[in-house]
C-alpha cells in the first residue's frame, strides 16, 4: 500500500469494492483508511465487506457517508432511539456533520453495537449517519467527561491532524530497512525517567518519557542528537500513566514536537489526570512546573488510542500492537513489528505476569519477537513477594484487631492501581464476612482515579469485567465506599468516629491528605497505619516503616513534629510488578523466546542479577544498559 | 583558560611575561596561542620564555614580531645565510609578510634549528622574522613538494581558518562533561569503512572515515543522527592513510563540513597520494567516483598537524596526543583526554606491536587509559605470523634461486608500507651479500610513496632514522633501486633482461601495472611470482595462489587469457598489522591497562575470540561491538 498515491489508492479500493457501491473519496485519517461513499446504507447492507477491505488492503478501515446523503438529525434522533432497544439507556445523541458521525453514549453500549454489530449498521442503513458508540461511566469521572468534552470540542482540527498523519503513516519510505536501533535515553540502571528512542533508517519513535521520582533535576536525555530535534520524531509510544513513564510526555509539545502519542484510552485519560496532578503538585511546593496545562491537552488532542490486539501502522515501516500488561489499567506490552518481516522488539513497559483482582496476567505470546526490552524493578535474586493469598490474610487480621481496639486502619495508597486492588479486597472481605462491615473513606485521586477504571471495564481482568459489565455488581459501587469530599472538618470527624478504613494518597506519605489522616489518627494507639506498597528511600513512609515514631509534617499547619502511638504495619505482595519469579517466568515463558533482552527498569544489582539469569537459564543475549547507549539489531 | 575572553587573554598573557617585552596582540590560531610583539629579538634572547608560557598556559605558544618590526627581507636573506652554517646547505629562503614568517629548506634542517633551538632563535633575533624550517626531500616526492606549494600558496586563507578554529577550541564549553560516548560508524565485524564518533556533551569528533576495498557501496554510516549534520562536527582524526581509513574523509568537505583535520604531516601527504589515485582508479573503472580533487585539496588545506607526542587542544573538553602505532608511515594511536581528568580513550587505529624494519613499535603508554577501541585483524586464536627472520631468510632463498635460474622474481606489493620494508630487506641482503646485488625496480606508486617516506625521516624506526639523517646512508637511495618510468617499452627491455626484482603494484593484482609484469613474466618457467601479503578473498591475487595458472588479464590489451608456467610462492611474516600475539601484549602490556576494550577492524570470528581472550586473560571488560551502536563511558 506504501506505494500507492491519493489517486492509484483511490482505485484500488474501486476495484476491491463491488460495482454496486459508490466509492466517492478515499483518505487515510492516522492510521485508519476512510473511504467516503454515496452509498452508505448498501455498505452498512453487507456485513463482510468492512473485514475483506481490511484483509486485502491491510487496513483499518472506516466508511462515512458522503455529505448530502444522511437523514436531517431530528429525522435520525428519531430513528436511532427506535431501533436501539430501550434496555440500552440512551443517554445522548450528538451529531457531528463534518465527518457524518452521531455519537451516542449509553449505559449499555453493547445493545446499541448489537451482535456483531448489527444494530450499528442497522442505524446507518436507516438513517445514513456512522454511528460511534461510548458508555455512560458507571462512576462520573470528571477526568473522562473533560477529556471526552475537549475531544468533542476540537474534533475539526483533530481531524486536519489525522490526516496529516495518515499521510506521513502511509509515505513512501526512503530507505530500506537493514537496521533497528535502540538508544536508552533514561531508566538504565534505575528506577525513574523511563524513555527509549527506537529507530530505523526511516523512522524515530519514542517509547515513554517519564521523570525520576525524588530526582527532579533528572530527566531523560531528550537533547542527544538521536532525538534532537524533537520535531524529528515521528510517533510517541506510550505504555501506562504511571508518571515516571508519562509525566514529561506533555514537556514533548513545549519543545516542538507535534507529532501523534499511539497508547490505550484509559493511559490517555490516567496520563491526564496524573500530569495535571504532577503540576499541581510542582506548584504547591513552590517549584516552577516544566510545562503547562495547554500542553497537557495538546498530548491529549493528539492522541490516537489503539486497543489491545489492534495492529497498528504507526510509521511506513513500523507496526505497533498493544496488548496487556497486567500493571495498572490500561498498561501496555508493546510489539513492534519493523520493516515488513525485518525484525520485532518488544517493550515490556512495566508488567504483573501472573493474574491480580484488578487485571489479567501480562500478555507474553507474539507472532514473532526476537528482542525484547524488559523491566527489573524485582530483578534481584532474593526479590520474591508473599503470595496475594497470605497477603490479603494478613491485612485482613490487621484490620479485624484494629476494629476490635475501637481503632481506624489508615492505608496510604497510590492513587491508580493499589487502591483499586485494595478496594475490591476489602469489598470481598466484608461480603464473604472476613472483615465487619463498615466504612471504607477514598481520600484524594483515589476515587476519581477509580471511576476512570470503571469507564474501561474492558480492560479489567474477565471476571471483574463481567461484574461491572452484565451483573451490575460493580464492587467498586459497593455502598461502604465514601469520598472524603468535606475537607479538614469531614476529616475530623471521620477520625472521631466509629471504626472504619481509610485508603488515602501519597503512597509513600510524601505530602497530600494522608498528612491530615497522620495528624488526626498517629497519636492514638488503638489506630492502625497500614503500608501495603513499596516505600522509597528518603520518603516519610519509609522512615515510619523504619520505626521512627517522632515525625515531622512539614509544619504548614497544626503541629510541626508528632510522635506516632499507633500501630504501624507492613504488608507486602499488593505490588503491581511482577516480582523475580514473574519477571523469569515472564522472559522464559515468552512464546517465540527472544533472542536479546535488555534489562532495564530496575538498579544496577537488580538489572545485572536478572540479566544473568535469564542468560544463564535460557541461554538468551542479555544485557545490562546505561543510559545513552544504542543497540543495533539484528 | 577556556573562560578567557580575548581581553581578558591578552590581560593574564602581559602579566605573564617580563615587563621588558612587548604583547601587541595575542590570538589563537587553531590549537596554538600566537603573540605578537614589537620585541621579537628580546623573545628570542629568553631562551626560556617560550617553554614557561606553554606551562603556565597550557597552551602551546608561538611568538611573531609585528609588523614593522622586521629587517627588510634583503637583509634578511643574507643576515640568515651568514648565520646558518654552510653545512646546513639551505635551499631556498622564502618571506611571508602576513605572519611575518621566513620558510627556510635546508638539507640539514638540524643545522638550522640549532642545539635546543639556538640558531633558530639567533635568526629571529637579528632580523626579526620568525624562522620555520623544512627538511629538502632526499628523495623528490611530487606530493610533499605540491602540498607544500598548496599550502603556501592558501596560507591567508588558511590563517583565517586557523583564526576560526581557535575560537571554536577556546570557546567556553556549555555543558559539563558527564558522560563519553563512542559510535561506531562502520568497521565493526568487518574490516573496511573505519569511522567512529567520540562524543561528549559539547563536542563531537569524527575518527577516520574509509572505505570498503571490495565493497564499494559499503560507507560509514555518516546520515545516522549522531553525525548528522556534518556541520555539526567539531573536528576529525584520522590514524593513518591507507584507504579503509582515509578514503572518504575528502566526502566530508562535499557534504558541508569545513572543520580541521588532524593528523600527523606524513598522514596528510600519504591521504593525498592515495584518495588522488582513489578518484583516478575510480574513473579507470568507469564508477563515478564520489567526490573530485578539489575536496581532496580542501582536506589538505583544513589539515592541522600534529607531532607524535604533543598534547593538543582539539575541543573545549578533549585534548588529543598521537603516538607512533607502527603500523604505516605517519600512523598514529591516538589518545584522547576528555573533560579536564573526566575520562580517557585511546584508539588504536592499525597498529604493529614489535618493531620492524621501518618504524619502531606501537606506543601503548599513557599517563591514563580508561577504554580503548583496538583494532582485531589478526585477532582469531591462530593468527600467528612466521617470524621476521624466518620470512626474510625465506624471500632471500626464493630471490636466489630464481636468480641461478637466470629468472626475474616479480613481487605484488602495496605501494606504502610493504613495499618500503621489502627494499629494506633487499638492500640489506645485497649488501651482506645474502643474494647477488642485482637491479629492483619499482613500479606503479611504490618510488614516489618511499619518497614520503625519506620526507619525514623522524617517523622512521631510530636505526633508519639516523642512517638517512647523519650517515647519508639512506638505503632507499642505493643504486639498485630503479624507478620504473619508461612504460611498456621499458618493461619489455627489462623482461627480456638480465635477472632482476620487480616490486609492483597492486598487491593483490586486482590492476595495474602488475597486470603488465604477469603478461610478460608469467608464462616462462625461470621466473617467480612471489606473494608477500595477505591476498583478500576474491583478487586474481588469491586465485593465483590457490593455483589457478590459466588467468584472465581482463583483455584490455594483449592476450586476454594466459597461462602462468613461473614459480609461484608465498611468504608469510611481512604484515603490518600485529598478529595475534602482538595484540594480545599490545593491550596486556599497556600501562595503564584499560577497563574497557571495543574488539574492531577483524570479521565476526576475529573480533570474537580476542575478545574473548582478552577479558580472560587481563580480566578487562571486552566487546565485540556491531556497526551503528554507542557505547557510553565511564
Amino acid at each position: 500500500m506504501s506505494d500507492d498515491t491519493s489517486s492509484t489508492l483511490h482505485e484500488r479500493v474501486e476495484t476491491e469494492v463491488p460495482s454496486h457501491l459508490d466509492v466517492t473519496d478515499v483518505q487515510y485519517e492516522g492510521p485508519d483508511l476512510v473511504i467516503y461513499t454515496e452509498t452508505p446504507r448498501e455498505f452498512a447492507d453487507d456485513g463482510n465487506i468492512l473485514g475483506q477491505l481490511a484483509r486485502s488492503l491491510q487496513k483499518r478501515v472506516t466508511i462515512r457517508p458522503a455529505p448530502g446523503t444522511q437523514s436531517s438529525q431530528s429525522e435520525a434522533d428519531a430513528k436511532i432511539r427506535q431501533i436501539v432497544p430501550d434496555d440500552a439507556e440512551i443517554q445522548s445523541l450528538e451529531f457531528y456533520p463534518t465527518v457524518g458521525e452521531v455519537l451516542i453514549e449509553a449505559e449499555k453500549p453493547g445493545l446499541v453495537i448489537g451482535r456483531r454489530g448489527r444494530t450499528m449498521r442497522e442505524i446507518t442503513r436507516e438513517v445514513g449517519w456512522n454511528p460511534e458508540v461510548i458508555r455512560t461511566p458507571p462512576m462520573e469521572s470528571s477526568t473522562v467527561a473533560n477529556v471526552r468534552s475537549f475531544l468533542t470540542q476540537e474534533r475539526g482540527e483533530r481531524r486536519d491532524f489525522l490526516t496529516d498523519v495518515g499521510e506521513e503513516i502511509h509515505r513512501e519510505p526512503e530507505e530500506e530497512v537493514d537496521w533497528v536501533r535502540i538508544t536508552t535515553l533514561g531508566c538504565c540502571r534505575e528506577v525513574g525517567r523511563a524513555s527509549f528512542l527506537l529507530h530505523t533508517p526511516n523512522t524515530k519513535i519514542l517509547i515513554d518519557c517519564g521523570d525520576k521520582p525524588g530526582a527532579e533535576g533528572e530527566v531523560p536525555y531528550l537533547h542527544v542528537p538521536e532525538a534532537a530535534p524533537l520535531t524529528s520524531i515521528d510517533a510517541v509510544v506510550l505504555t501506562h500513566a504511571h508518571l515516571d513513564h508519562s509525566a514529561l510526555i506533555p514537556l514533548l509539545f513545549k519543545y516542538g514536537y507535534d507529532g501523534p502519542i499511539y497508547t490505550t484510552e484509559p493511559t490517555r485519560d490516567l496520563m491526564g489526570l496524573l500530569t495535571l496532578d504532577y503540576l499541581s503538585v510542582a506548584s504547591k511546593e513552590g517549584r516552577t512546573p516544566p510545562y503547562e496545562s495547554t500542553q497537557v491537552r495538546e498530548a491529549i488532542k493528539r492522541t490516537i488510542p489503539i486497543s489491545y490486539g489492534d495492529v497498528t501502522d504507526i510509521a511506513p515501516d513500523i507496526k505497533l500492537t498493544m496488548h496487556n500488561a497486567g500493571h495498572i489499567l490500561g498498561s501496555a506490552v508493546s510489539h513492534f513489528h519493523i520493516g515488513n518481516g525485518f525484525y520485532n522488539v518488544v517493550f515490556s513497559g512495566d508488567v504483573h505476569y501472573e493474574p491480580t483482582r484488578l487485571f489479567n496476567g501480562a500478555v507474553n505470546d507474539f507472532p514473532r519477537a526476537e528482542a525484547m526490552v524488559m523491566e527489573s524493578t524485582y530483578g534481584r535474586r532474593n526479590d520474591y513477594q508473599t503470595d496475594s493469598e497470605e497477603s490479603e490474610a494478613n491485612v485482613h487480621e490487621i484490620i479485624r484487631e484494629t476494629h476490635e481496639e475501637g481503632g481506624i486502619t489508615v492505608i496510604p495508597a497510590f492513587a491508580v492501581g493499589r487502591s483499586q486492588e485494595l478496594m475490591l479486597v476489602l469489598e470481598e472481605a466484608m461480603a464473604e464476612g472476613k472483615i465487619p462491615t463498615m466504612p471504607v473513606y477514598l481520600d484524594g485521586m483515589i476515587r476519581e482515579a477509580t471511576a476512570i477504571h470503571t469507564a474501561y471495564p474492558e480492560y479489567l481482568r474477565d471476571g471483574l469485567r463481567e461484574r461491572i459489565l452484565h451483573e451490575d455488581e460493580n464492587p467498586f459501587l459497593a455502598e461502604q465506599f465514601a469520598q472524603v469530599d468535606g475537607g479538614g472538618e469531614m476529616r475530623e470527624e471521620i477520625a472521631s468516629g466509629e471504626p472504619c478504613v481509610i485508603l488515602s494518597t501519597s503512597g509513600m506519605v510524601t505530602g497530600g491528605p494522608i498528612m491530615s489522616w497522620l495528624e488526626l489518627l498517629g497519636p492514638d494507639s488503638e489506630n492502625t497505619l497500614l503500608f501495603v506498597g513499596y516505600q522509597a528511600e528518603g520518603t516519610l513512609g519509609r522512615r515510619i516503616q523504619s520505626g521512627r515514631v517522632e515525625v515531622s509534617l512539614g509544619g504548614r499547619r497544626g503541629p510541626d513534629r508528632l510522635t506516632l502511638d499507633c500501630r504501624i504495619e507492613s504488608v507486602s505482595g499488593f505490588s503491581g510488578h511482577a516480582d523475580r519469579e514473574g519477571l523469569e517466568k515472564f522472559a522464559g515463558e515468552m512464546n517465540p523466546r527472544p533472542e536479546t533482552i535488555l534489562c532495564v527498569h530496575g538498579d544496577d544489582r537488580a538489572t545485572d542479577q536478572l540479566s544473568s539469569a535469564l542468560y544463564q537459564k535460557y541461554d538468551v543475549r542479555t544485557h545490562q544498559p546505561r543510559n545513552l547507549e544504542t543497540f543495533r539489531f539484528p
